[in-house]
């Protein structure tokens, strides 16, 4: 099955918000077996809307679409799936119970514009959507599918994983795409390519490799479409169980997973904890950490010492080692780790000291220079860095790199 | 003038890449007075190519597309234009220079593979790509501009600025889009429409409004066509200080700028500090904030207290607080502002405990169930939220709320 997909909003068009959605649901449709064919972006303008929709339909079985089902006035999507499927608005009572509901529950009446959110076409079959007012639609007419979702992508998401992949899958022929992902640290992408070359010409035909690197680490994907999701998973892994002696000193994972999912899982099976001690990445590796539910198991605070004053007074390093050899140094991001570890009692730590630029930079110490330490019971190892001059990625690899020197750690004692 | 974009490749198709290309080029031709209708990707596929290529062609003054320009077989486009435009391809000297140069800086001789990127639409007007080896394409016939380029963000931004920009700017008309923005925060988007509606009633008809939520903060934006930009900001914004009196209690800021980058500029206006105590947001207030070039200026630190024994060992948060009232109260959330500010010795302070969930939820406090409060120099304030069942929307809706509440203090004192 061939799909197509819609995203809707002239936000999107004038590039005030970047399509995430559309990239989102590429993934999610690829992984059932569907192929995405197409994919348009229109602002909120009836006529381009159902311009956009005739014209996928067709070509393709299955639409989805994103967005345009808000309350206010610009949103326009209803209307025209009105006019296409020859349907009328009418009041659906469960939602506009839900509506209250929601509403209620934050202490709010219903307004008129949101009662409106009630009205559905008549044809439609509704996906009732409990994180938000806007209900998701669904048209089944001969071989095509089309679904409207609002687009507010939490809600996109939680109505595609519970009721579009439900209604999806009972016209999905048997075989599906299988994917195993084994993710790896430290080592770029062309000297990776480099590295593995020999093992990479060795893959079957209906195999396919895939690179997707991100800041300081690379999935890397095989994928096989096949009818035997079994046997293809065991044929995937053993091709990865040969790879892992290549890459074992950047192996990280072999799951789909990012650094500190490989992290918080790592210390769960453990029962181990960790804190960490944050200058250059400022609090982005406990926002990692604790973004995973659950997280309170392996992860009981850090102290971000953005200032030397923090890194003096509440992480206790030695004023004298900050002065002679700066912040961003061997000495201070070691006691950064030690003292952090001491202070919320955990097994483990991690501390962060670089510079992460745009300014900041020094001869000696240009942006991108960064040190980054673990601490364990009894022993403390520090690493330089050398990244390159986006605030942003230095940030991110900072934190890949952090985990990735702690993970090494535990598996090699 | 009105165009349309089309990104080339099946990565952007099942999710492995997110289309930013297109995001980047709907903003740069939207300050050009450039109105983007469509924005449509395709896989390397020639008739799917070509039929995009058609569709936009008929409707569109300018069509821009990105990728498939590449040295690799499955890139088709070039072939494409040449059956669109009645072209054939010649070798262009000056590419071949330029390819064999740009090899032979890397040590690298020239592949054949690579020579045939110097082969050339004879009817396109070339943009020589000083960044890559995939020369632009420029297509004008009748009143229809075609340009291609090569998908590489850098290398196509490059052509974008330098060439793209030349060739249009000799089309234009003198009018440009502006726009204004405001945002808000603390109001849902259906009851700020109903609260705002006479006023959004009032809007002339030359000027549109959009809605643009996120979790915590709607960005209001109001857009026109002008020719005479200042008179049009003044017109849009005139209609903006109309608005903020009804809406003053969620006011946030007068600019297109996420939450934390109000609150550094207000505070670096100011001259002034401030430090983070964060249960719930686990260092993502932090981590916003550091995301920010110089915010050293306006932020000292953060203590992540996410086990009960970080609040009181490190925030002295008192023990019979913490057991009567539990973590996430009102004592415990005021006690971590006040003690974070004067461990850290700024001028403000905020701080976050709450249920983020999925888990930890009780029927006393509920999954979203939040305590935020924010210090100063002599007070303290601290107010519950109820927000939903979502982790990650908790999260950010705990870092704007808190940010809100700081910035409302400071413009209130």
């Amino acid at each position: 099955m061939e799909a197509a997909l819609i995203t809707i909003g002239e936000e999107l068009l004038i590039g005030q918000v970047i399509d995430t959605n559309s990239a989102w649901l590429g993934q999610r449709l690829n992984e059932l077996g569907i192929k995405v064919m197409k994919r348009v972006s229109v602002p909120d303008n009836p006529d381009l809307i159902a311009q956009a929709y005739n014209l996928c339909m067709s070509n393709y079985d299955i639409i989805i679409s994103t967005g345009g089902l808000g309350p206010t006035s610009d949103d326009n999507t209803k209307e025209m799936l009105c006019k296409l499927y020859d349907s009328k608005l009418i009041e659906d009572r469960e939602t506009v119970e839900h509506i209250k509901r929601f509403f209620a529950d934050r202490g709010l009446g219903l307004s008129e514009v949101n009662r409106r959110q009630g009205w559905v076409p008549d044809k439609a079959t509704i996906m009732h959507n409990e994180l938000g007012t806007a209900p998701g639609l669904y048209f089944h007419e001969g071989k095509t599918h089309v679904f409207a979702l609002p687009g507010v992508p939490f809600e996109m998401k939680n109505l595609f994983e519970n009721k579009v992949t439900t209604h999806l899958k009972m016209y999905l022929a048997k075989g599906t795409i299988i994917h195993e992902t084994m993710t790896v640290s430290g080592i770029g992408e062309s000297f990776l390519s480099d590295k593995i070359k020999e093992w990479e010409e060795n893959i079957p035909d209906d195999i396919s490799l895939a690179y997707l690197p991100s800041p300081g680490l690379i999935r890397l994907r095989l994928s096989m479409s096949t009818s035997n999701e079994e046997s293809g998973r065991t044929q995937l892994r053993t091709l990865f169980l040969e790879l892992r002696p290549q890459v074992e000193e950047f192996y990280m994972s072999d799951r789909d997973e990012r650094a500190h999912e490989t992290l918080f899982r790592t210390l769960k099976e453990l029962n181990k904890t960790v804190s960490t001690a944050e200058s250059c990445t400022g609090g982005t590796l406990a926002s990692l950490i604790t973004s995973i539910p659950g997280s309170s198991n392996i992860f009981k605070g850090s102290v971000v010492a953005y200032e030397n004053s923090i890194k003096q007074n509440v992480l206790k390093v030695n004023a004298t080692d900050l002065e002679n050899h700066g912040a961003v140094s061997r000495e201070v991001v070691e006691q950064m780790a030690t003292n952090v570890r001491k202070l919320m009692n955990t097994d483990y730590a991690i501390a962060t000291s670089g510079i992460a630029g745009p300014d900041g930079g020094t001869d000696e110490k240009p942006v991108g220079f960064t040190w980054i330490a673990i601490a364990w019971e009894g022993g403390v190892q520090a690493k330089l860095f050398k990244f390159g001059k986006l605030r942003e990625v230095n940030i991110a690899r900072s934190c890949v790199h952090g985990i990735h020197m702690l993970i090494k750690q535990i598996r090699n004692s």
